[in-house]
């Protein structure tokens, strides 16, 4: 990596300044260079943020019903491994001014597609090496990596669950390079999204056939990170439907259905994102609570959806108290390991200008920061745990060991209770609860 | 049962007429005399439809903003077993008038809940012999029992994942009475619907050690099932919410996931709702889909809902497409063995007279006929299956075989295709094929 | 009104602490003993706060698949009028407690309903002394008043769009009653909220006839009011669905129409409720936004939703975000009038003991106070406003004030463009006003 | 139009074979070439079909995940004139093949937009011209044109509701030149699809200003419509999100306020469309009737989503009930004038074959061929009408009567009702009448 041109002149890297800042750019919440630690760790060693490649730098902000808007200067437009070099460059200089600490990326994302997969392996290979002098020279770190099965018409009906075997085997050809892409540069995981596999229609679609080629694909990829000695953790990240109509990792539960049937469980874990949880009919607080009880939440896409538009907006998550049930999950879980916040997030298409990208990010990392000290002001408080407690006590009495022991039988129970009152609660006092979290937001 | 009352007088047993009927009461469709097989079945035998006593005996028509409308002069109003005998009558002659094979019903449905489990039960004792003597006089079969588990106060925050073990155990009490009557009445089968084992709110909710005790509650009934001998077979009935904010039992992959983390795989199968589905987001088909490919699709609640309300309006199926897509995935699994179509299905509110009950049940008889017949038309025609067979046909070829018997790695795949260019695939043809299957209905 | 027993025990007046409260029941943001003004009022003359007697004494906490759960120890359950009476003084109890200034009623829910409408008058008379006598003593005072034209089987198919006239003319005759009671009281408002005036069915449905029935009710309602010198405000308050399939007072803007077409406009204003507004499609902000466009914001039905349920769930407004971003608009058009802040909403059915009534408002009143206080923050920081009033400033150059005004045709635009370079628009910073926002949350 | 290549080889103009035809490319239900009529005209004088050019022609099917997969043999992908040309021919090759009467268009659909308002002009003009020659030659009239105010960046905030005067200028240019193109053409009508006329955020948005610049807009262009002596009808399409958060035009009722608060009600009518009803959380029923009541309904974009997804799918509407439910409408207004059923429709992303055209359309047009006869046969039937009338008929007895005519107070109706017992209803039969429907389909 040469020294080279600034592409975001006049931003200086950002700073932490307090709740009242003079800059709209400076941290209000997020300071990184606080030693202060919050259960053994700072909140920079907690909240892990990455940004990603894609939406940062190749998402040009177009919809459905319109043209790119976003300005990127250091982009010509063209598909030359320079181009993609100077892209890498302004991520790196993104990275680094915004105080982030990690980046994820597609294969395709980052390097140009060739004519056959060994044309695209040159490239990749040709921007891993150039990533990689980024990160030698003290740029982030990969969070993780992964390839993209879902753009290209080839997988216009799934890559691992294509009805064509062929388009199976090249998929696998590119998740190979994407492993071996991943390695090179010390990621810590890999993710596995399945945007393509599931289905539009029932009408022609073999479920069952295809399910099973998926954990077929799996299982190949799995063994291949054993045989290169990849040590990352895969995750699977869930989604309920689009570009599909449906897709068979529709959620936390679902997926841990699949990975139990195929003798997958354990092996796999989840990066779970908030869009495609509230996609799912899901709070994110759900789908997390899912993942830790099955002992299986790796990392986390941070971003927030609209609740009434029905598709995936992967918006910045500006909302405090959202951040704040997140970070009570993951303090809940002993925080992450090689996980991290991603924010697979995107700007509006009217926000097309550089610096909205680090308006952007500096909200959502301030948001988070906000969020990890209410949450853990929550946990020290104590006030909240001591209630769940108690509310669950009679099952730390006899009958409730009993039954928790598997001593009692149906019959015993009715003997039991057959001539009894019926039984009283107390209140779930949600109200006081949900007040009780916001004293702290 | 003695000689009783006449319940709904000038209502005669509905007649098949054929499609241009005179009577508006007269199937148009469905011939439950008809001798004709399709697939080996009769319609009759095929189509095994059910009333339920709640909905057609004990629904008033009440909304949460309104009271009950339904007019049921045989009932006074009183919680009397005179009274509740009354409504089995009433019930008995209906099923017969409108020539509907099998019943469903809730322990609290049939009987008034006494003071204590010990009074319940002589209750429930009391009409259960009521309805044996009807069904020995010639009326309909039970499909199904199953215990109201949601109703009363004491299971507010769940019953088998009550936070109180003594609602725990009084839960388990009621399910013993319930098995004992639905053995006592013949039951070819038993339903958990857990319409309050979920969560309004997760901040005073322990989700992990609730959903451990409803496994523990699963397996006690299966235990007691065995040892009174009782060879009906389980189903639990997803749902996603309402009136709980989240149900564990959510949708058919997250029951599977729940079945396999606890060992209750292969002994407890499902009971499929259509609107149940909707509400999570799928499609019935789909639902249908995914426990078949289980081998655990055991029953089905023949309702639908209505596509822009976020609640359950447990409609009846009065839509022939859908009935039609519903009997593919029936006869698909070669028909049903112990299940049947339940219409768990209520009238409008504004739909209050007694003759009503018959208009809507006759209507979702006829549909699901259609259904039957449109269903067994497309597989006759074989063009759907042999679209599929020839769309997957390169899984049959070398390579699909290879990969299918775990017999090629990620590299070797890579060598394969590397220098290849990249796959075509053939169209879907989905316009063409949901035209085909409406070319039979 | 005599010295009644105390209906709360030890439950004292709710007091302010302060951020760091001592007390769960102590106001942590909300101070009504305050002088401290913001924009000319203190927060008590802003908020304006109200509670409805149908949720916080008439609503046992019962859904469509369980039995009431509120305990409510001076109600003896019965339909007489002392204990009609009893409620009205636990009420008062209640708002005194609280630190409640005003309240809300339905007709049937302060009354017994007698076997004809003259009864149900006396009735009705009965109880609104029984309230003077509370309101004289110093109570809280009456917001707005409402009839009950949903409940009863009567009102299935409508009540001033019903199929039956002689429905009409009942429901026309309840108004009346409804209106005296409120005018006794002193009450600022009349609200209607029509939520059996829509259909189940199109069908069996004359829209264009209801909806001129709809008109005219409303017109003989407001001539009442000319007659007898009821000087309060009439309000519509919109609602998509629930209990019926479409309600013709959908939304706002709906409802501008429809007083629009009638020559209601002007005469009729709206009472806008959260969680209305979620379930169509609406932010409240749009709802609340559309409604003082056309100078048509009346009062505020202040609870919320839960994104992902799909009926009516009016939990108490617990969200800071959402309470100051319904401030900005009050504030925005100059405060309230007539109108204020009434928690239409009700406990979860799980928090069932009197002191949870004090938690819920309570926790109400501070996330209002909070979002007062912010709301007032954003407009003295003034930096959103200005980013708006600079966005278009375009309009304020020559080329944007004469097409305002109407001076130029679509030729005269083409004249001027034909050779134009396209224009450019500037950043939308969605992201930056989002997070500013938050700022002062 | 000179003697051109043939697009679709091996395609033959369709032909209606009834229904259990050898080709699946035969109509089943729509015969272009029967005499036969139904209520005064022939199916084709009803139906009145038309192919737009933009999903047909111009969708590639690519989606927000992936790229387009559509084979377009005619198309080499440039910008020229020569290939626009080649597209027009493909396109009214495709309408004669398929027995479309009418078709409909953007601007930049047709035509590549130019450096300059006046290059694009020239484009335009030179692409209408070769449109014409087709037309002249016996090829399909033009149904609607339209001007696309959403896809090119300077659109991002809005055309009419720009925050830049000079972007409502470029708009108002771009809508003066596809106004005289659709002249040019014959157009029997002008489409307003506001896409970007909403907002992505209220925080930065003027919503009261940005409304009356799109009414002055909407003013400009009829305006200029009759100075050019343009007859044909104005539409506004409502559709209520997507792209953006909240459009302004979000449905029926909320564009007749919209129309009536600037003076422009029964000045422009409706173009509806079903997808659009239902993001709107309406009925497509529900829309129709909305718009005949207010005598608005001008033409339909015939097509259907997919009830669980969340974006506007576009789908063909291949569902004979939706069909026959739209057709009553249609009929109950005495049947299009300058209106038809155009296919705003795509084929799914998988059905990427030029053949695909021909099903997906033939599907849509058998579909629609179905639902009118079953329409006919209702109404001809009579039992629904009759229901109806019946239904209401106390409003035409003298009480009824006298409410309608503003005879009678609030006072009198309440002295008329307060001894009488409560009115009683009848039953409202909507199971009886969805199913009476369905015996026509």
């Amino acid at each position: 990596m040469s020294a080279s041109a600034e592409h975001f002149p006049g931003v200086r890297t950002l700073r932490f300044e307090g709740p009242d800042p003079k800059d709209t750019l400076a941290f209000r919440h997020y300071d990184p260079d606080s030693s202060e630690r919050v259960e053994g760790r700072t909140a920079r060693e907690h909240l892990r943020f990455a940004a990603c490649f894609w939406h940062t730098m190749r998402n040009g902000l177009g919809d459905p019903f319109g043209a790119p808007t976003a300005l990127t200067p250091w982009d010509d437009g063209s598909e030359s491994l320079d181009n993609a070099k100077r892209r890498v460059d302004a991520f790196f200089e993104f990275l680094t001014k915004c105080r982030i600490d990690f980046w994820c990326f597609h294969d395709r994302d980052i390097a140009p597609e060739g004519r056959t997969l060994a044309e695209s392996e040159r490239n990749l290979h040709a921007i891993v090496e150039h990533c990689a002098a980024h990160q030698r020279a003290g740029g982030a770190k990969l969070l993780w990596g992964t390839a993209n099965l879902f753009s290209h018409p080839r997988y216009a009906s799934g890559a691992a669950t294509s009805p064509n075997a062929r388009v199976f085997a090249h998929a696998a050809a590119q998740v190979k390079h994407a492993l071996d892409a991943t390695k090179a540069l010390g990621g810590l995981g890999y993710v596995f999204w399945g945007g393509r596999e599931g289905y539009t229609s029932l009408l022609n679609t073999d479920m069952p056939r295809e399910r099973s080629h998926l954990a077929r694909f799996l299982g190949m990829a799995l063994d291949y990170a054993k045989a290169i000695d990849f040590r990352g953790r895969f995750y699977i990240e869930p989604k309920p439907k689009e570009p599909s109509t449906h897709q068979y990792d529709a959620d936390a539960a679902t997926c841990l259905n699949f990975l139990r049937e195929f003798g997958l469980f354990g092996r796999v874990s989840f990066n779970i994102e908030t869009n495609h949880a509230t996609l799912a009919g899901h709070t994110m607080e759900h789908e997390l609570t899912v993942a830790v009880a099955a002992n299986s939440l790796g990392s986390i896409d941070a971003n927030m959806g609209t609740p009434n538009l029905g598709w995936d907006t992967d918006q910045f998550p500006i909302d405090p108290s959202l951040c704040a049930r997140v970070m009570l999950v993951v303090l809940g879980m002993g925080g992450f390991t090689t996980g991290g916040l991603n924010f697979d997030a995107k700007r509006r298409r009217e926000s097309f200008e550089p610096i909205d990208l680090f308006h952007a990010h500096r909200a959502g990392m301030d948001a988070f920061a906000r969020g990890l000290r209410a949450a853990a002001a929550i946990r020290a408080d104590g006030t909240l745990a001591e209630f769940v407690r108690r509310h669950y006590r009679s099952w730390d009495d006899s009958l409730g060991r009993k039954i928790e022991a598997g001593e009692i039988s149906l019959a015993e129970c009715e003997r039991l209770m057959r001539d009894e009152p019926s039984p009283t609660l107390e209140s779930g006092r949600q109200e006081m609860l949900e007040d009780l979290i916001l004293r702290f937001v």
